[in-house]
């Protein structure tokens, strides 16, 4: 896709222009996105999380900057869709809480409405991101999916019926603070053994790093990067594995064996259609997403059931990559129209 | 209530009696209802697993001693909806497979209106237990909920915005053959430590029985029906444990324990308003009851997630008891004309 594609030519698909923002801890993303889940524009900018009016005001900033590198003016801009990570009231437009961008109860919608004069539209991040994957991605066509983020964090979200589950908190398919090994390593979340201690991108350098310090032999310790007292990431771990190094294949292949028990409770829960994994440990086959793989061809050897349910080809890699989370912010402008309509 | 109440008095109820139908492997209980969840008759026969043919006959001369029961004219009857266990095919109308009946790709629809000439539906008769909680018991006026039936097997149904999901197999909710321990005890599915194979009624029975042939001193050993070779029942655990018997105790809780995790482990994927416990050991409360309750709330004092999806009301007991099979088919009947009518 070009970073400015033309804008469509007939009057309805220009109504229905929608600017889909993916707010991150770091770093806001945002384009216009027609209908069709075609982008017109791709910016990005810093998160500025000294605040939350700050914040907003670079949310701002980027929605602004995104209409602008579209050529077209504000009044074609039908709604905005936001991914916000953390927890959400999509429904009174309120950031209840954000570790990364340090909120707690801020008005988002209101806030932006009033300075943009333009309807916008919340939900969580990963909840987005799984709009994004069914309606322009890997779940096209597809009424029952699960999305599952791995990356910095762990966590599922749920489409049914062509619609977000949500659950009574926002909180449905939180595996990624799922406990599998009670009494595991701390994680951010007050719990111990976490899926997400045990299988995110920070979990694997963790575990690499106190191997290293523990004393164990690794082709990581000659890496440079740790000479310069950088931090190790899954990369480097699954760089290690294509030149033989044993202890990097043992962890990636024990969180990968987690990730995979994982996949078949959502699958025996759900029993959807597909499961798409995104985030930036699935953007591409890698050793862990290799490991998941066969792990859970493993479960349906063990269990008749979950053979009924399983097949191979149920396991799909995001669809979207790196514009999931403007393609999912625009989805979610599509789908709260559905849910006006009804 | 009632064995045979009166008839209600308008015709648009009238026209809206249905006949609702437990298939179990060992009786079958039908009784005519009304929109309102009233019983007006309530008969049980034997199941004739003798093949397909007989046992859908001793499903007819159910629905026939019913509508009899009821005083009414079959005319009347609005619908037939039919619990059955196993795997069923509902829009069909085929019971794909069920060990319980013996059954493999019985078009029982069919037979049963060409029969009966009334119109019929199926489910499986979890789901139909699901849908009689949600409409006429414990989940009246919830959105989202499970149950899960504790007995001889193990499962969980799950309704969401009112409706049963299905999943894309009738098998979202197969808890009961999720393996929580590897290498654990065989299970009837072929699994190795299914949850059912930890915390079934057989399973607790089994449990007892394999410490009592080792040699472990419990009050069970003292029972008459173990002297008359009978065999040992949940209940006879739970008697024991009144009794301050510490090896009941001991399997109770493990049991309960691991219920516990199932029940931590389907809130944290469906962010449920309730779960409500059906079925033969959730009748009313009992120790193992207590301990998943109690065990339940150690998952909120661990995860902090959890404690923000659950509170102690969460978790209800069948507000249908012995009709739930027979009032769940009757609610059936109301989801299949809701959807219908979509």
């Amino acid at each position: 896709m070009q970073e400015n594609s033309h804008i469509p030519a007939t009057d309805s698909d220009v109504e229905r222009l929608v600017v889909g923002v993916d707010v991150g801890g770091t770093k806001i993303a945002a384009g216009v996105v027609d209908p069709y889940g075609q982008v017109y524009s791709r910016v990005q900018l810093p998160t500025d999380t000294d605040g939350p009016e700050r914040t907003l005001q670079s949310i701002a900033a980027g929605i602004e900057e995104a209409i602008l590198a579209a050529g077209i003016r504000k009044e074609q801009i039908h709604e905005v869709g936001l991914g916000i990570p953390g927890i959400v009231d999509p429904e009174h437009g309120i950031g209840l809480f954000s570790a990364n961008l340090g909120w707690k109860n801020v008005a988002v919608t209101r806030w932006l409405e009033d300075t943009l004069r333009l309807p916008c539209v919340i939900e969580n991040d990963v909840s987005v991101a799984a709009l994004g994957e069914h309606l322009y991605g890997a779940g096209q066509g597809v009424h029952t999916m699960l999305y599952m983020s791995l990356g910095t964090g762990i966590a599922a979200r749920v489409v049914i019926n062509g619609r977000l589950h949500r659950g009574s908190h926002g909180l449905a398919g939180e595996i990624g603070h799922t406990v599998f090994v009670p009494d595991g390593p701390l994680c951010l979340c007050g719990a111990r053994g976490c899926l997400e201690t045990l299988a995110s991108g920070p979990a694997l350098a963790r575990l690499a790093w106190e191997k290293i310090q523990a004393g164990h032999i690794t082709l990581l310790s000659d890496l440079d990067i740790l000479k310069r007292g950088e931090q190790l990431t899954a990369e480097h771990l699954f760089a290690a594995i294509a030149q033989g190094d044993s202890l990097s294949k043992q962890i990636v292949f024990e969180a990968g064996a987690h990730l995979a028990y994982a996949v078949y409770l959502l699958a025996m829960s759900f029993d959807p259609q597909i499961i798409v994994l995104g985030g930036g440990l699935a953007h591409e086959e890698n050793p862990l997403i290799e490991t998941v793989r066969s792990e859970v061809a493993r479960w349906t050897t063990r269990s008749p059931v979950f053979q009924e349910i399983w097949a191979p080809d149920m396991l799909r890699l995001t669809a979207l990559k790196r514009d999931a989370g403007i393609l999912g912010a625009a989805a979610l402008v599509s789908a709260s129209d559905a849910i006006r309509k009804l």
